[in-house]
């Protein structure tokens, strides 16, 4: 169901032709009427033209259909990807009848290969004609790459349904806004354009934010949540009941998407959760989690099984961070490894085999104690294994 | 020859039974007489105990000695680690007939488990007794960890030596000072503390710190250097004919350590160097240096043999450089492969096949021009490949 769970949104996805493998490429979500629209974008300098295209419409109107392929990123492709984004757009505007304005756009695939617009344009009447209610889990295909499966979730409170799928499965990292993540956020609930943002920033960034793969922010990243009204009733505003139901659904699409992601990640066997607490500042906090999460040497222990206190403690120590050393506490699952700063003697001599447990684990949690600050943060990532390099050494991004 | 081939150095190598695999991991250096030391250390907040003493004591005296044990890095071991600097620094000051707080420490290995103290000092009489003239192989042997091959240099000019060798495959980063990485640099020229303090800033530290290997740096990485003015003469001071060779002597050897270095890290089977110009800021420059060296994506593509200029593109954009994006002109060895910001079509449509024999050579350099800014910097780095994953999987650091 996905995006097309909450009321009011139809979905397609068709094969184009535009994808090496001749796999669906092509998606389409549009909302019949529309209430707010938000989006997040990546900070990468060499933002895509969707990206800048779809920045510049949401930020001075009110979209309500965005179009996605899969093949080609229309990134590093100069002019020639800013008219392509136009032109493919204003196709699927003038198909759907509404302004090209109105349309947004998101690409994922190949860097600097241009846009195969004449598939692209012929797959349109085709794409609006599959438009469906029930559409939403073949625009979930359509948007993937190198995904391996289709990531979607559905939540409901009170009167509201909230939908969302995304799709990424490398160069992503926490590093501002997101990564080669392409996520879709739909509610039917009647939330205004301030408050849809205020959410977006609430609720999706921290959570997209978190997750690392491999500390690569794409050119590509977008977010995009879209509220349609057509549950009804009342607009949905800041400090009301209705506000927090729907808040509350959205943290569970969210939350699900991104344990989703992080599970399809290349070449992923375990997915690590670092929790980070007791900063002085969020910064500090968020720093550590990052280091951690995307330390070449903690990752490849965590592939080998080998829980390796040093490591963890080498990348705190490295990553700019704030703090006492000598208050560090760090413990892989419940098994405190780190303590007063430096490694636990009761690890060393009869903690091993309970933390090689720990680092079995599918999902593996690192949580570390800085000092009695309030700062908190987390980040979600994963190993690093043959699987990873084997991927990225014979694919083409 | 290395350490040892400036006059009045004296050096030895033995084993002493704290490392694992039974080889030597036991290294001394003395100069008979020192006009200079000077030290450059990791930034990393757990910066190790021989660290913290070798700092402190650099900073208020003139030592003339280092011991070095491979096999326990003696970081996150505490207070007990403080202790065990101190203990195995008397003992070797005691074997010398010197102050202790002229020797100075450097440990590299695995990080948490306590220095084996009583075999250190049982071996100090042997290693005093080892002292040699010609010991500086013997050293350079007895600091590897799992370098394959020890890493030594040597060049002259007009009437001075200098001589150097070094230690480190991974943990490997230029964020701020150094690396796992521990590096001696010797001269016979009788250069003052400040004048030594400045070739270390000017020479060993911009090169050093070009260095990456996996973005890691270390808790117990350490360049240093002594003069012992054997050669004779006057004292060399800045803006004399002799402080220019003295220096041109020191690149040769920090330039020579470094290439050595870069081959031996883990897993490399290419030498990527990132030259980049025309910033605005040397700050930019290093940024994009780094990202470029750094980047998983980029490194697992010239695994693969693929030149991917895609993935550049992205290293640059997501490095917090100031540039301008349709500026950017970047090439693979002579191949341009991004410029104006995009991706060259040339490339797309001839250039793939001669971008892909220039990243299949053993040494690659991706030159990288962001505008017309003084700006420049250059870092040095290494692919990832299954090697790496394999011996960071399976070695416990």
């Amino acid at each position: 169901m996905s995006v097309t769970f909450p009321r009011g949104f139809r979905a397609a996805g068709v094969t184009a032709g535009m994808k090496a493998s001749g796999r669906p490429d092509l998606a389409l979500l549009v909302a019949d009427e529309v209430r707010g629209a938000a989006g997040l974008f990546t900070t990468n300098a060499f933002a895509a033209a969707p990206v800048r295209l779809s920045r510049e419409r949401i930020s001075r109107g009110l979209p309500r259909a965005v179009v996605v392929n899969s093949g080609q990123a229309n990134a590093g492709t100069g002019l020639r990807g800013d008219r392509d984004a136009e032109t493919t757009t204003a196709a699927v505007a003038q198909a759907l009848g509404i302004e090209a304005s109105r349309v947004l756009a998101a690409s994922t695939g190949v860097i600097g290969e241009p846009l195969p617009v004449e598939a692209f344009v012929a797959a349109v009447p085709g794409l609006v004609e599959a438009l469906s209610p029930e559409g939403g889990g073949a625009f979930a295909e359509a948007i993937m790459t190198t995904d391996t499966v289709p990531k979607e979730a559905a939540a409901e409170r009170g009167p509201y349904r909230v939908g969302g799928c995304a799709k990424g499965v490398g160069m992503i990292a926490p590093d501002l806004k997101l990564a080669t993540m392409l996520a879709f956020v739909t509610t039917d609930a009647p939330v205004p354009p301030a408050e849809l943002r205020r959410l977006s920033a609430e609720v999706l960034e921290p959570r997209f934010e978190s997750l690392t793969v491999d500390g690569c922010s794409s050119t590509n990243d977008a977010v995009l949540a879209f509220a349609s009204g057509a549950a009804g009733g009342d607009l949905v505003l800041e400090g009301q009941p209705a506000y927090e139901q729907v808040r509350e659904a959205m943290e569970e699409v969210a939350s699900s998407l991104l344990v989703q992601l992080a599970h399809d990640a290349e070449g992923a066997s375990h997915v690590v959760l670092v929790e980070v607490s007791g900063a002085e500042r969020v910064e500090d906090a968020r720093a550590v989690a990052k280091a951690i999460a995307e330390s070449p040497l903690v990752k490849t222990a965590i592939f080998g099984g080998d829980p390796n206190p040093g490591r963890i403690l080498q990348a705190i120590g490295s990553s700019g961070a704030a703090f006492l050393p000598q208050a560090v506490e760090v413990s892989i699952g419940d098994v405190p490894v780190i303590s007063g700063g430096q490694v636990e003697p009761s690890y060393l001599e009869a903690g091993v085999d309970a933390a090689r447990a720990a680092v079995r684990e599918a999902e593996i949690l690192i949580s570390v104690a800085l000092g009695g600050g309030p700062g908190e943060a987390r980040a979600l990532g994963v190993d690093l294994s043959y699987d990873y390099v084997k991927i990225n050494a014979e694919y083409t991004t």
